[in-house]
This record gives structure tokens, C-alpha cells and sequence, in this order.
């Protein structure tokens, strides 16, 4: 074992990124490899064996490394991940599988949990021990830093701003609810309000832009190109996630809020109505005190966080 | 100075609430003064000091108690009370004029945190580390514990769930904002929905009950005795209630829920329709592990939360 190194993995559910770094966070190698999730659960656990061997040659070591630090895409709460559609996992109890492929320290937290916390130590969130980290992508998940720990709840699902109500009597959600801000304000609904704008015979000025399938993206070339539909869905989704964030600001005063994922990558459309409509809803004293800032990590806050998390481990 | 007493003060915005005790949390004597808040600052602070000497006396000892905790009605931090309308105070230095008062350490906080950590500690939360308490009376505020310690963000202001935006289009608030739940199922609310009933010409049923002028109260005798219109205002406060706890149960995952405040009074008429909504939006592994229940110390949660604060000042 090398005590002076640490591991981190972002466990998703087509891919592992694995980093290797040392005790200060530097880091010394990164690999991914396919996650293979179809193939079962053995396969999955084998991978993230595997992926870690590989890291760790890449950066010039054999054996493990000190500790290791596991995001898994789901409800985890002390090892148990409830709930990780992606990989197939339900009530699975992945804390008694990994001393079986681990000797070192492993910790494992929910992948949105983790991005805020690499974002917080490595990121845009440093010096802000409480802020709150919002992912916005196919789906739309949050982490919260509190006095510079991870606040997690009492069972690990604390930060469930995705499938929040924000319009009581708003379109359906994938998980049940009507009016979720991930129904309102995600990719996943931006795409879907494109689709049915174009099914109904608007939002022709769309279409120039879909490549395969309508998605997010094609809405937000059209939005950039000054499409007025395409224009009217994106700011209406950063309406709702100004909406959402005044809700989070209100009951966590957090002095930061970081904004993260794909749809951000669109943050220049999105910014305005999300700003102005979250400085109409948040209350005074919390409004005060935050500031909304872009995520700085990127598509690797999770893996930074997850080594981030290592670190910890003693 | 008496270092096994301590003290607790809810001061309101028309009365001041003392309470003795000992270092186990048995009170020893409780007393009441009226704040005498509209002949300004040094009357208020000097009523803070009889109080204590009157709380001390009327428990059989002299002098000081060896600590004491004092709840303020509004937004404080760190001894800062940023805003006290009740009391005329705004970015008013609390902290600095206590110790010309007090020689023994002295504490602050918001009252609803304070009555949230009366509960946790002496009430409804007992055995809960991770517990919302909410208290829906004129207004309505809320207090956050977490791992067994106030929660209350970056500037003292978490927990803000009266001013929280329930329903985007919904009506006026108090504080400037649309469809905050204060505005929606408060009392004053509940109040304000019967008295524009009666003013377009129905809600008869509801005169009867009027005493001066139309309460919530009111509209609660008015519902218990079958009045159609009444029971559709109280289910549509419980309904905005059981939505405003969902989303706070989605954001926080406690493992309690503590409902007081007068309104709670009539929780026999709102719970059916609170619950239900609830159920409805909150996410499911959130909820799994979340119980509502009633506070348990009624008007006296704030005080003894002061007293829970005190005893943790050494």
C-alpha cells in the first residue's frame, strides 16, 4: 500500500474515471475505463478494481494506494446505495463488497455530493465553507458544503432540489410528481418542450439544428442564432432554476451557489432570466450574503471530489 | 454569579418570557414582563435585566445565573440583530450591549432556531439529531437542527421557509414577493382569504364566529362546525403547508418534522389535506425516513430553547 497516495473514482453508468493523486490533492495520473454495467453487478466491481490498478500504473506505483473515494450515481447512504438506476442497483450493499477488492480506506457518497465537495476544495466553492453546488443536465441533482463538510441528511438524499415542486400544477415528472424543477428546466425538458413545440408545427427554427434527435443543445444553437421559440424555452428554464435556487437559498443560506453540468454550457443564454428571477424570489437576508458563480471543474468536480474525499481518510 | 443556574429569555415583540434553571434543564421559576418595546432600546434592555434579577429572585437565589440564552424575534448573527421589526431594532448591535448588562456569558439567536432547539432538546425532537421544526402562527418561520446543533446557514438566516415561493402566481406577500407559504397558510392568511370571501358576498357562514374582528381562529371554529367555506380555506392552508414541507424535506432529509404555532391549534382540520400533500410531492427516500409530528411545548418552545442554549455556554 502507498500511504502517500490517494484514489478517487467517479463511478457512472457507462464510464470510471479514476485518478490517482497524492496526499495534497496533486494530480499524478487519470484513466477512464467503460463501466459495462449491462454485464452485471461482478463485472461493475471488477472495473472499479481494475480501473484503480491501471491509474496507479500510470502514475508510476504498484499495489493501492492509502485511501479511496467512490461517487456513486444514486442514493448511498453509509455504504447501502438505495437506489442507481444506471448501474442496476437497488438496496445493494456495496460498503460490504469493497473490502473484498480493497485493502486501503473506502468511503463511497452520492456522485452530486461529491462534485460539491470537489468543487469546495478544488474548485469554484473554495473558501465558501457553506454553498450549495447544483448540477444541470439530462437530470438535475445538488450537493451541500456545510462548515466545510458535506451536509448529507439523515439518510444521504439531503440537496433533492431535482425533484423539488416548483409549479404545483406543472408538467409530469419521471419520477411521479407534477411540477419537478428537473420536469421544468433540465436538458432532458428543454428537449422535450422543443419536441412537442415542433409536433404541434412551431418551432421550425429549430430543426436546422437537430442532429439525430432534438436535443437540449440543438435548442440552444437555435436559442444563440436568435430564434424566438428557442429563445422563449431557454429562458424560461432559467426562470424556473432562478425559481429553485431562491427555495435552496432561503432554507441553506449558503454564501456561494455553484452551477454546474451540460446545460450550463449554455449559461450565457440562461444567466439573465435565471438571475433576475432569482433575485425577485430569494429573501433579503439570505440574497445578501450568496453569490452564483459557474462550477470550475467541469465534468470532473464528481472525480475531484471523490479524491477530495480520500483525502479525509486517515 | 450562580454557576449551576442558568437562564433562558424569549424576548417578544410585547412580552419577555424568563425562565431559571438548572444545568439539567429543570426549571426552577418562570416569570413575565411586558417588553415595552415602543419606549425604545434602553427600556427594552433594562426590562431584559429585570427579568433575570425577578426570574432569580422569584427561584430563591440572588445575583446572576451562571449563563444565559436570549431568543430575538427577527434576523440575528453573531450578536448582530440585523433586522427586529417587533422591536424597532435594525443592524442593532445586541451583542456589544449585553455584557453592560450581564457579567455571565450570554448567547443570542433567532427565536424559531431557538424553539427548534427547545423541541430537540426538551420536546418533540427528542432522539431526532436531524429534525424541521415549523410554527405556523401569524407568521411562519423555522428552525433547523442538524447532527444535534442549530443549523442556521451563512449569516444566521437558514431555515427562512415563510417567505419560500409555494406558488410562483400566487398572491402578494407581506414581504414584496408572490405566493410565498406565509402568504398562503399563515394566519394572517387563513384571515385575510375568509375576510375577501365575506367582502364578495359569501362566507356567511363564518360571521358567527367573528369576535371583533375575523380571525383564524375564527375561520377554524367556523370549519369544525361544518361550514363549507371554511373547510376549503383550512384545506388549502394545509395543502400549501404539507407543499412547503416537502420541499424542505427534500432539500434538508431530517428524520422529524415539528409543527407548532397557534394555527397548529386546529391541526385536527388541516392535517388530512397537509398530509396528503406531503405524501404527494415529497421525494420518496426523503420521506421514508421522516415522521410529521406536533410540537410538544407549545408557546413555550422559543424559552426553553434559550434555556438548551444557555446550558451549552460554559
Amino acid at each position: 500500500m502507498n500511504q502517500d497516495l490517494i484514489a478517487g473514482i467517479d463511478l457512472g453508468g457507462t464510464k470510471i474515471l479514476t485518478a490517482v493523486a497524492d496526499r495534497q490533492g496533486n494530480i499524478l495520473s487519470e484513466i477512464y475505463l467503460p463501466t459495462e454495467a449491462e454485464r452485471g453487478t461482478s463485472v461493475i466491481l471488477n472495473n472499479l478494481c481494475r480501473s484503480v490498478s491501471l491509474a496507479m500504473s500510470k502514475a508510476g506505483f504498484q499495489g493501492e494506494p492509502g485511501a479511496l473515494g467512490i461517487g456513486v450515481p444514486g442514493a448511498v447512504d453509509k455504504g447501502i446505495v438505495h437506489l442507481a438506476p444506471n448501474l442496476g442497483w437497488k438496496e445493494f450493499d456495496l460498503g460490504r463488497e469493497l473490502p473484498r477488492i480493497f485493502n486501503c480506506k473506502v468511503e463511497t457518497a452520492n456522485d452530486a455530493n461529491l462534485a460539491a465537495l470537489g468543487e469546495y476544495v478544488f474548485g469554484a466553492g473554495q473558501g465558501s465553507s457553506n454553498m450549495l453546488y447544483v448540477t444541470v443536465s439530462t437530470g438535475i441533482g445538488a450537493g451541500i458544503v456545510y462548515r466545510g463538510e458535506l451536509f448529507t441528511g439523515e439518510s444521504g438524499t439531503a440537496g433533492e432540489l431535482g425533484h423539488t415542486t416548483i409549479l404545483p400544477e406543472g408538467p409530469l415528472c419521471t419520477c411521479g410528481n407534477y411540477g419537478c424543477l428537473e420536469a421544468l428546466a433540465s436538458g432532458t425538458s428543454i428537449a422535450r418542450q422543443a419536441r412537442e413545440l415542433v409536433k404541434a408545427g412551431y418551432g421550425q427554427g429549430i430543426l436546422p439544428y437537430v442532429d439525430k434527435h432534438l436535443s437540449a443543445k440543438a435548442v440552444g444553437q437555435a436559442a444563440r442564432n436568435g430564434d424566438a421559440d428557442a429563445i422563449r424555452i431557454i429562458e424560461g428554464a432559467g426562470r424556473y432554476l432562478g425559481l429553485g435556487l431562491s427555495i435552496a437559498v432561503n432554507l441553506l443560506n449558503p454564501s456561494r451557489i455553484i452551477l454546474g453540468g451540460g446545460v450550463m454550457d449554455m449559461s450565457d443564454l440562461l444567466w439573465p432570466s435565471l438571475e433576475k428571477e432569482f433575485n425577485t424570489r430569494a429573501h433579503r437576508g439570505a440574497k445578501k450574503v450568496v453569490k452564483l458563480v459557474p462550477a470550475a471543474l467541469g465534468s470532473r468536480s464528481g472525480l475531484m471530489g471523490a479524491v477530495a474525499l480520500a483525502r479525509r481518510l486517515r
